[in-house]
């Protein structure tokens, strides 16, 4: 393979992460701007294409004088074919075609992805899916985003809408979700569904040891772990997030029977705390488990750099 | 492209029916023989072998002189890379290479594949699914079983495991499934699930209308949708059907996406009496409803011939 540069792209509600990759998937230099989406859509643009232009120039003075392409991880339903974001509730866009605009700016050929499948075509080249051909993965972050590769391909299913892993109903009638269901994932493995569970149990249990951190303004996802092996009403917090996300692991396994499950997003911090939890589970409740290999839980092993990797990734699928 | 003559296979249970099939998908002759399982794995291979030298010889009756192979569907767990069919519940098969036994008997190339994926394969080349690239289907029978198509491929996951709706938990903590979870999609929308809840509905309403089909042993899938408009126990019973298969076609549209969702299986002959309502569940339910294009519910197209054309069809994909 002859080496090749490209131009990776991690979209961003708040910043723009950018980076030039070669198609080894080696990061060679990463700057980030701000996004600045509440100056409109034609202004992200502006900041796309000076940021690719930055590192392009930045990457001439280190002999690298020709780029393949620029990749685009961006948060919201993509149709990837066609290079338009249907709807990015982060970034204002509506039927916005990005590809077409930065091309026009650039003169690069320009790929769009969801970025959450972003991350996971970078877990699945250079990260803990990289010795698989079958992959599931979802990001614990504000909200739950997910991704999946079959057979080596990205699964993106009719207008690239597929994958949606964080509206699998876990629990009948229970919680309302953004989406108009009831009981979506989203509500009970989110950092932020976590996060406002504690609040709600510590409002309800003045006496809990997670009254510590001060505040309500203190408590994080990442509180209830912190306190679990010295209060209960932490404990049931995080027994409560496990079942849940165990539910639609297990649902999500059956379907779609991954080598590999990897857990990415702020929640996944916690590493041994979930999987291991998760993964006595899944083994005991999935389909013929006695006669079917283990689906593996994980978490993801790439950091924040994995959107830019993996807006390039899109460039390496069939 | 020429024309092909297969062996198609539909091995059940009880019958194996068996058909010349060309590779435009037209029927030749069929003929169905027990399957006499209970005489053990290499009587139920005669069974198979003899069923396909008779078909064989019947069609070079009609100048057919060349078979370019036999496809065979089986109820189980099959690595159809290995041709092994890994468990089989109906046949007491266990880790049994079906495809060697048959390919060393008959010189043939030799394929199998679930009964489930054989039928999804069908609707897919030639029933409801002709038009689509990503279809998803459910046989609603004595079970509930499941194939898909992705990106005009089927959906096999790690050991061909994958695709098993019918243990989708629609109902957390519900009823008990076989499979060790519990409140499994089978367990409320199987021909048998519908027949056991009728049932105890039946004996706990000494009132209900449903008891002019005389005793319980009359009672089938089909007696609350012929009692829904006149009797509410019937009525509350199709609900609840309708509503529990339609979290787990949400479910499953917000992960795979399908262009369509084929509902196949003795169930699905209530046809609009369970599509209808589906439909209007699964277009507000799905994620970004408003936002991308509907996932259409109807029912299969192809008759009972539809596992033998499946087995075959298993030939046509990459």
């Amino acid at each position: 393979m002859n080496l090749k540069y490209y131009v990776g792209i991690d979209l961003g509600g708040t910043f723009i992460k950018g980076g030039i990759v070669d198609s080894y998937g080696k990061i060679i230099i990463t700057k980030t701007v701000l996004t600045q989406s509440d100056l409109g859509n034609n202004k992200v643009i502006l900041n796309i294409v000076n940021l690719a232009n930055f590192l392009m120039s930045d990457a001439r003075k280190k002999g690298i004088s020709s780029f393949s392409g620029v990749g685009i991880g961006v948060p919201g339903i993509i149709d990837s074919a066609k290079g338009i974001c249907i709807c990015s509730h982060n970034l204002n866009f509506k039927n916005f075609n990005i590809a077409k605009e930065i091309q026009q700016k650039l003169n690069l050929d320009v790929k769009i992805i969801n970025d959450a499948n972003a991350s996971t075509l970078a877990e699945y080249y250079y990260g803990a899916g990289k010795e698989c051909s079958d992959i599931v993965m979802l990001t614990l972050g504000t909200g739950v985003g997910g991704g999946a590769i079959i057979n080596n391909q990205l699964l993106l299913g009719n207008c690239s809408a597929g994958a949606e892993f964080g509206h699998i109903v876990v629990c009948v009638n229970g919680k309302k979700c953004s989406c108009g269901r009831n009981g979506c994932l989203e509500q009970y493995a989110s950092a932020t569904a976590i996060t406002n569970l504690t609040k709600h149990a510590m409002q309800n249990n003045k006496q809990s040891k997670m009254w510590e951190v001060g505040s309500l303004d203190n408590v994080t996802a990442k509180t209830p772990f912190d306190y679990k092996d010295i209060d209960t009403i932490a404990n049931d917090i995080v027994k409560d997030f496990i079942f849940y996300l165990s539910v639609a692991l297990t649902n999500i396994a059956n379907v779609l029977r991954p080598e590999i499950i990897i857990l990415g997003g702020g929640v996944a911090n916690q590493k041994q705390n979930i999987t291991k939890p998760l993964q006595e589970i899944i083994n005991s409740q999935i389909f013929a488990s006695n006669q079917t290999p283990k689906v593996k839980v994980v978490t993801a092993k790439l950091g924040s750099n994995a959107g830019i990797l993996g807006a390039v990734c899109n460039f390496f699928q069939k």
